[in-house]
């Protein structure tokens, strides 16, 4: 038990491990009497009555002694600039009377210093902290390592740490989950033109950054690791994209025995487990929707389901229009007229020629280049189909299915941004809407040559059982046993039951595919060697967390993120290699030339 | 409550996840008249009459049904191969009196079968599980997934998870460190010839993959981060070296205002947490040894103190010696004749002309080349000193103490090995040595430039607060904060305080070490904007898990390693990329040449 102002047994001060007694924001009026020690950073400096100090966890004001036997450590304290690092050690003292801070955790209390050492002067910052969010993101990449002392940022790195812990605890010690390192200097995959290579120092033979650890985790099952998880670095060359990052970190999960229901009560339970708690609770199981459902309803395969809008078709009401691009996109294959629906949708956007524009006028009669190409009783049954109400705006589309669903997908999220920038509350803020994908495509047509098929996640993954057989008749009509994890619209993560047969992964591969197997011959032979049925997932940790916290980009959940170009903007990476550093990999550089070719 | 023979209730089953009702280990006489399901590979095949079902857990038998009705159990069951992977349903029974097997956890049960599903019929192995042990490891790398399939390795890589888990605990729930990710894709550091080149899209500009985690650690601490650790993935590109990996895992650890026993108390702490029940505990504080007295003693920067046999120094008693290589080795420089005694070591070596061998014969003379010209006063004086004993060998050599220790340390080991090779034992197997060595010179003369210093560790190392005065003067003389961490002769970890002001830093780098100091700028200009005294530790995890499950390489901890050219011989990589997947990273490869230079 200590004493007031007693130093404290030297086995305290060493439990902390570290020189504090205290942090900054623990330091309440049980604190009184007592001598602490606390570490931190120069807030704020008033004259020369006081400092705030702030560490990880908070601020503490520290009051400047005013005696003349005390002038030494004044003087220390007067001397400081904003952001010096100090450690100040002294007691605890309730603050005069209505001198108290109520914003403030420790405002109750303050520590006059009776002894200070100045571990570091900070030079005068590139700007504030606190205005650091307001600066243009280049410069608080630049300066990252001040950046992170924001409150805000300090919050992001903490939450994300806490939340991986929690779900390590749930998969590790309550699901029996083997934590296994897989390698990330792998064998570039067949066509993973996003892969980033690695020369080694055997002339023309390279590594490869994997995109994901999916051939490994298969094996890991192969192997009878039973259940692996991995909180997996994983990489990917896009070039430029905005709001993607070269090298991502993904939960990744892989079971054997197991199937789909499985695998989503596991992630939605872990995802329970480990929620932050002052983010509310999540209610599972989650809702559940079909690929077909995602696209007739919302246009799109990861649906925002946190607000309605939903597309309906209107092609009937239209079967035997005159009107001439109604008619024509009627038909051809597939052709359709659908709407959607934004209430009190005052907004004007330019209509293309495949989208229509209707206001409901407060008369109830309709507002629209279409106005006068529709009947009465078109009109009448249009409304009545969309319940449309005085006020609320109609966006109609006609083509395909293909074209048309997409564009008023696109267009249900614009209105409600465009809604939402107007005042007016679509989406709540604070709802996680979690959602589950299924039964997808096995198979898309290849874009540039849709004769061919390429598969819609990876070739991994397993056919739905009843569906098995179209794979040898019309493979393009057979649903994968993929599911697709979405949270308020964005994909978090995916997965499937794989394919653990030798057979049906060589059909897949060469005859559906035609790929060349050879490249993945290990796999394929171990399927041969008493391969388990197994299935996974991954999980998005980056962007997850992003949505948790509310973050606008995932650089806002990530300590050193790449610029959008890949650049570190701090360390300026990547950088120039000398010509000698590349000998022993056998590479050297092909400079483009002004004609935009490229030299030696 | 499950009443005998009953299915149990859907709930329990969805309850374990995945397809089994309990694993092949957990079955015993409190299951029987239970109604089961088991997923696992096939073990054993007895004729028709039982087959051992395996999985992570242990094994079961599983008994053949022979009635008439079974017979399709039955004919599946037969038509099975060793590794199959099968499903099977039935009912535990106690094994018939006298059957039971006491060596099988599960020995007092069976299972019989009354219905199984086959997911996979195994081809015949290229060689039996448990054989794999003794085959060519390239044969047990080629098919990696068949012998993870052995308990050694199921176990070793289970261990190792559940080392990191209990140290993530440790850190993360008990002592407010948070888990940072920090990035992989990073700029080279100024003479980082072990790093990997990653060409990124803009031409002659390349990514490296890091050592370690070293810059961004201290940055985060800049930050205000406070306490940080990782499970960090590290790259270091050594070509062809035994029992290294190009990429390896280190816990990596850095703390804001802390001292080197800060440091060290958390690791041994750390440890002692996260120790492996089954291998006994871990006593703490570890032993704390400087540089100077391991190499005075052991002749060696990283003694194995689990046995004796330190180096003597017996110079004093031929300091008046005539005998013409002593002699000489006295009078030059650091000159010193030293001895290690090996107990009962009737072991031969073919003595250098810098060492000699000495054995002390049972009637107390010596055997020796040296004996004629040693006086009976000094042999008694030598026999004292060392307090070698009739059946002894004394090992001495002379000459500088740079060369002579090292040559004695290495001796040491080796007649270590040597004696155990002989059936004498000389350190306990099961015992864990753990030993902090510390006060390691902060700079030692470069190899091939002996007048130039380099860092003995790296650059931001923070000298010993009294040696500080010497960076100015004698810098060859300053010791540094650093620690090594030694398990039984090895080195499983390292760390330091490092340097926390910019002007300390900037001396080091740009007046000692004379390097370019604008490579570095980043970490410079954030030591100057408020940086906290700080410090860390890298443990070895790769290593450490190695040393406690007893295997002879840390492939044996990891679940795909490399080969020790750096071969994945599993999936084959490094592999050769087409020119047209160079062609965005802007390199190509320049072949060698029969005369043993490159073309392009």
């Amino acid at each position: 038990d200590q004493s007031l102002g007693e130093i404290p047994p030297a086995e305290d001060v060493r439990d902390s491990l570290s020189l504090r007694t205290h942090t900054c924001g623990e330091l309440n009026v049980d604190h009184v009497g007592k001598w602490v020690t606390l570490c931190g950073w120069v807030q704020y400096l008033r004259y020369d009555l006081f400092v705030i100090l702030r560490d990880f966890s908070g601020l503490t004001q520290i009051l400047v002694p005013q005696e003349e036997s005390a002038s030494k450590v004044k003087a220390d304290l007067c001397d400081l600039t904003v952001e010096s690092v100090i450690m100040v050690t002294g007691t605890v003292r309730k603050r005069p009377a209505g001198q108290e801070n109520k914003e403030m955790p420790t405002g109750e209390i303050e520590v006059l210093a009776e002894n200070v050492e100045v571990f570091n002067v900070s030079k005068k910052l590139p700007f504030e902290i606190k205005e650091f969010v307001k600066k243009s993101e280049s410069l608080r990449m630049q300066y990252r390592y001040l950046d992170l002392r924001s409150s805000r940022m300090q919050k992001n790195l903490r939450l994300r740490s806490q939340l991986v812990m929690k779900m390590r605890e749930f998969l590790c010690n309550e699901h029996g989950f083997v934590d296994v390192e897989t390698p990330t200097l792998f064998k570039r995959t067949p066509g993973g033109a996003k892969e980033f290579v690695v020369p080694s120092r055997e002339p023309g033979l390279f590594y490869s950054l994997p995109q994901s650890p999916q051939q490994f985790k298969q094996l890991l099952m192969v192997a009878g690791v039973d259940r692996y998880f991995q909180i997996a670095r994983c990489y990917r060359d896009e070039g430029s994209k905005p709001d993607r990052q070269p090298e991502f970190t993904q939960v990744d999960i892989e079971m054997s025995f197991v199937d789909q229901e499985g695998i989503r009560t596991l992630v939605e339970s872990m995802l329970q487990h480990s929620w932050p708690a002052e983010k509310g609770s999540i209610q599972v199981p989650f809702q559940t929707m079909t690929y077909e459902e995602a696209m007739r309803d919302y246009g799109v395969d990861k649906p925002d389901t946190r607000f309605n809008m939903k597309l309906t078709d209107i092609s009937d009401i239209f079967s035997s229009t005159q009107v001439e691009f109604l008619r024509s996109a009627l038909d051809q294959p597939e052709g359709s007229i659908q709407a959607i629906l934004v209430p009190c949708g005052a907004v004007r956007r330019k209509p293309s020629h495949e989208l229509s524009l209707v206001l409901v006028r407060t008369d109830g009669t309709l507002k629209s280049p279409l106005k006068k190409l529709l009947s009465a009783s078109v009109t009448d049954v249009l409304i009545k189909k969309t319940q449309a109400q005085p006020g609320d705006l109609l966006l109609i589309a006609a083509g395909t299915l293909h074209s048309v669903r997409p564009l008023l997908g696109s267009l249900r999220l614009q209105c409600a941004e465009l809604l939402e920038s107007h005042g007016r509350p679509v989406r709540d803020p604070l709802a996680f809407h979690f959602l589950w994908v299924v039964d997808f495509p096995l198979f898309l047509p290849k874009e540039d040559e849709p004769q061919e098929l390429e598969s819609a996640h990876h070739p991994f993954t397993a056919p739905l059982p009843e569906d098995t057989a179209l794979l040898f008749t019309e493979p393009h009509k057979v649903r994968g046993q993929h599911y697709d994890l979405v949270l308020n619209g964005c994909e978090i993560g995916g997965g499937s039951i794989r394919i653990h047969r030798a057979s049906e992964q060589l059909y897949v591969l060469k005859n559906i595919l035609k790929e060349d197997p050879s490249q993945l011959t290990h796999l394929l032979e171990a399927l041969d060697f008493g391969a388990p049925p197994h299935g996974g997932i991954a999980l998005g940790l980056d962007r997850l967390v992003s949505i948790i916290v509310g973050a606008a980009s995932i650089r806002d959940v990530i300590a050193f993120p790449k610029s959008f170009r890949g650049h570190d903007l701090m360390s300026r990476a990547p950088d120039t290699v000398s010509d000698k550093d590349l000998t022993p990999y056998h590479i050297y550089v092909k400079w483009p030339t002004k004609q935009g070719g490229e030299e030696k």
